[in-house]
């Protein structure tokens, strides 16, 4: 795939994925009635269902990474060359502003406003490092073992992260970013991105150096999270 | 397969997804006491489940299209014979009324009646252009990449659409028409139907547009949604 | 597989079903706070992601039917010794009083007690009419076509049609006779039992003849439901 | 993989396990308010969803048991080496309870508390009973026949289990000692693990019994849950 197809696919894929969690959120809000617990339990399952569409729809384009600390994982781990993290990273963060446009549109709001949904403090750091950690964890697991599931268990993590950490797991700096746009249900207050992105970053690069340890040989033709590989490889069992 | 085949197959399935997705909403609202995210929920998830089973039951015999907009995305992409689809179309049609039928037979409504649920305006068709602009993107994504796995991408796409849209998401016309004929939780008003097909049918266009660019050389053997291909195919690398 | 093994897979894959619908309906109706649509979703889903542990947990030893529809279905298709069906079905009912009992015990009831849930009517009975329908065409259709795949189309059917038939789709007679002896949420009057079994068998075979037009040439390995193929056989596509 | 490598995929699978089960407790709780109904859905969703994550994640290192009652079963079958049973154990319990002091961390609670949730008698008893007769017996019957699908299948039967068992399924020895410690929604009273525990082992003993039975000749490449296998391997069937 040329360059230009991949960043179109890591834009137009990161845009619908914010479109899908801040429509949602909009929706599950407006109908719930009130009940936190229902509406974030629609928010998940839109999410969740959501993202295995959306890295079957890109993963054999560009990898659906629709995410600056997969990306920054993946160069470190040497499958993504280092001039293209720039553009892979601007691409994710302008497709994410457009997404929650795009969400804004559909549910007759404003195209941007700033959030003032405080989410600070050391609980909620600590939440979105483990989020991250996670995530990251899942990606490089299952795409050295069993790369063509990544689509499931990725969406699979996120579903469970909503709701297992105190934060609802953003795990994404450029999500982080443009949910700061969107005073709904999924928004969180500009002031308070920087501490949520450096967790992000932080918990990336533990499970970076964790995974890395625990899959010690990928095989010549891992590839990234949501690529086709030709099949499950089979791991390494002789020095079991 | 015979045409004659694939047509009681597209009829017969499109049938019973406006069964499900008719009858699920009317017990949905009947049980949920008043609150629509609980009603909505319950009509999101036997609908995704719904069509879990339904492109598998289908997919085989006729690409389980069930819809018009994919048949005319398909036939763009020379996936359709020219002269069948408007059978396939009418057969679409004809199937979405006789499960709209069926529907209201087991909840004891009166076999067909006017909706009078308005959904109409500038956000609704927006949100009817993005929600069908990804289901044609993911289905051309996924059957051109990973073919075996549509099924539960097109599902959990519509699953997430049927929140992240302010229009729950139609993204159908033979649907969009049937629901006219059902004065119930999922219906909408005869008069606001043109509305939806016009901006359906530009999002399947704009679709078909950019994921033919982004998935420039299908293979010889690409097979249209939910069809059986020998197999996930291996997208091309050397030009990454 | 000796027949000793298939009958103790499906008494026991029975009972396990029937514990799942009878248990979790008891658990959702006490902690759902009279909100019945609450109380369905639970039972819904715990059904659903049941039937797909359970099939594949018996699936390679008995087929996995658990339901005398699909045996008689499939023994008409050929895919069951006429001797078989007998003793597959007295296990099946044998299996589904066990599990009754044994969720009583677990919820702190009489092992049985007759239900006073009136469930009759021609809208009851035209419901199971197309729950078996839908169940024995998914069943059909996905193993002549994807074998592997059947025990996620069947669970995905079985979700959507707790909701969008009237009657909670039962769609098994062996289920229908020991969902009687529960006075709980998922309980049917005695006397409404044999109406069900009626409409599901006419459903059965009005869908075995369907699908077998459908999917007119079987292969030499096709298998019963759940039981594990070699792979996804490909369908004839050259008349097409 | 080198033991080390297993013992902390155990280790830390089982940490976010707890994380998870425990994490999204305590957030369903605070959400929902008041209906118990609507935060065990939550729970289970995240659970369910969380652990085809985690055995995706980490079961080609370790085979992903995060249960000494699985090694415990493993090890009769011979597919863990004696010596490794109690360093296995000794991962998961240790691994537990770090999962419980995270959950606790992100939602600002004190790291560890004893739980006042009383959960004894024999109603409860024999559903753990159950619970993990069902577990193990998924495990090895889905090992056995489609291991590569075990992953799915495991999370789909304690997506069951948490509603149809009367004790919501811990079917789990670490998790029931480690929720002892945790006085919020996934709690258990410290006095009532041990009636917990027995049941377990019972039920799991029970079940590796039935299950040998039931799968009499595994190959000679079979492994234990969630272990990558080459595909899918084919059950003799020329018994039948």
């Amino acid at each position: 795939m040329t360059l230009a197809r991949r960043l179109v696919a890591e834009g137009l894929g990161t845009a619908l994925l914010l479109a899908m969690v801040v429509g949602s959120g909009i929706m599950a809000e407006r109908l719930a009635g009130g009940n936190v617990a229902i509406a974030l339990l629609a928010n998940t399952i839109a999410t969740g269902a959501g993202l295995v569409a959306l890295i079957l729809m890109f993963g054999a384009i560009s990898g659906a990474h629709f995410n600056p600390a997969v990306t920054l994982s993946e160069a470190w781990q040497k499958n993504v060359p280092p001039g293209e993290v720039l553009p892979y990273i601007a691409a994710q963060v302008a497709g994410a502003f457009a997404g929650v446009a795009a969400a804004h549109g559909m549910f007759g709001e404003a195209l941007f406003f700033a959030s003032e949904h405080a989410r600070t403090g050391p609980s909620q750091w600590w939440s979105e490092f483990v989020a991250t950690f996670g995530l990251i964890g899942v990606i490089i697991g299952c795409s050295r073992s069993r790369p063509g599931i990544t689509p499931f268990a990725v969406a699979a993590y996120i579903t469970a992260a909503y709701w297992f950490t105190a934060s609802t797991s953003f795990a994404n700096p450029a999500v982080t970013l443009a949910r700061s746009a969107s005073n709904t249900f999924a928004g969180i207050r500009p002031a308070d991105a920087p501490g949520f992105i450096l967790a992000q970053l932080a918990g990336a690069a533990a499970a970076t150096l964790v995974f890395r340890w625990l899959y010690p040989a990928p095989p010549a033709n891992a590839t990234v999270a949501g690529t086709v590989a030709p099949g499950d490889f089979i791991p390494a069992l002789e020095d079991r």
